[in-house]
């Protein structure tokens, strides 16, 4: 017989594209207190709500390689802050102030991570006041975005 | 008759591939004047021409979500910039100078943008002069690229 | 005879997902010597292999286009680090250090590489100890992330 009608279009790929997942959250005052999550109530950006302003904390929902990265105002006091991943620390940020030389100090990481895990900055050290600023015209700030989603295990959820 | 032969392969899904959208750029000396945008004018990467060396701005041309990140010398003055989304600050960075205490200020933010949106840093205060220094050996940057691409409304724009 | 079977379904659309490349390193101690690759020995993420602790640098495997950056903490010294792509210096960071004021400095930049090409930090200056410093609480990070696969490239290359 004569050769069949070419086959439909493929599906479109699966891609990338349906894996969104970012956050970029600030401060609108101090960090009130240490040994906790920071709470971030202002927000940049976190239209999948994956991070908590309850919590302070980054909940991951498609497992895969994330960035994430903060940039604090150092005023009145020592920054001291940590990033943490599921209640073990990650990564230490430490910067000491000296009168009239309000500073900035940065961090930024890649991490892959699981379903579930959870990532936020906390301020350490036995002061009850870290040096972690903002008000209306100092920003301190959070943010952090999916890479590359794990496709796999995101199918094998998705089934 | 036999079935004829197997019809062609489908077209290769339509994925994130298509959208590039990514800029770098620096300062080679100090900026000259405070509360007009920062002409960046060393291009480390624009590649798309979406960051506008005259008016200095990014223009958003692929509506999506965006990262922008900045990296300051403070040297002479203190730092006072802030990040301009369409005329609306988004964002405050202070560092203070010190004399012998050149210092390095940062910030970053994650924005939804729409198609012609523009983004953009900018000294503020009142003084004549800022301290975001910049020479051979010292640099200042701003850059910015897309997480997301808003296919919905790229492919709408793209009929 | 009757038209044939329709054709398979299409491939899956290449896409960005198979195209990985991160890393995130940070220091244990203090960089011990200037104007050598800076070799960061901890490891956050590096799953590609992308990074070569032994010789410092990341090794471009898929052309593209990326985002480097890195936080370093300002102690003993100050801090003069250039970020090199292929023996040519790309960007400069100084941080003076003063006594009792710990900073912190930061840069970042997105480049478009091609595979083979080689970025790296180094400290340098005539000095021979930098302040880029670290310890178990104190962190000196460098990550860098493909952005956007050049996907004519990388397809050439794998056929
Ligand atoms: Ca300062
Ligand atoms: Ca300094
Ligand atoms: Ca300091």
């Amino acid at each position: 017989g004569f050769p069949g009608t070419p086959g439909l279009k493929g599906a479109r790929g699966e891609n990338a594209l349906s894996y969104h997942s970012a956050f970029s959250v600030g401060l609108s005052s101090m960090v009130p207190s240490t040994n906790v999550p920071i709470r971030f109530n202002k927000f940049f950006y976190n239209q999948q709500h994956h991070y908590d302003d309850v919590s302070g904390k980054f909940r991951c929902s498609i497992p895969g390689v994330y960035y994430f990265t903060y940039h604090l105002t150092v005023y009145t006091n020592d920054v001291k802050v940590s990033l943490y991943r599921n209640d073990k620390t990650v990564m230490f940020t430490y910067d000491q102030y000296q009168e009239r030389d309000v500073d900035q100090a940065s961090g930024s990481v890649v991490l892959k991570l699981e379903a579930g895990d959870e990532v936020w900055l906390q301020v350490y050290g036995e002061e009850k006041v870290g040096g972690v600023y903002a008000d209306n015209n100092n920003d301190s700030t959070f943010s952090g975005f999916l890479l590359y989603p794990d496709i796999q295990e995101t199918a094998k959820r998705r089934r």
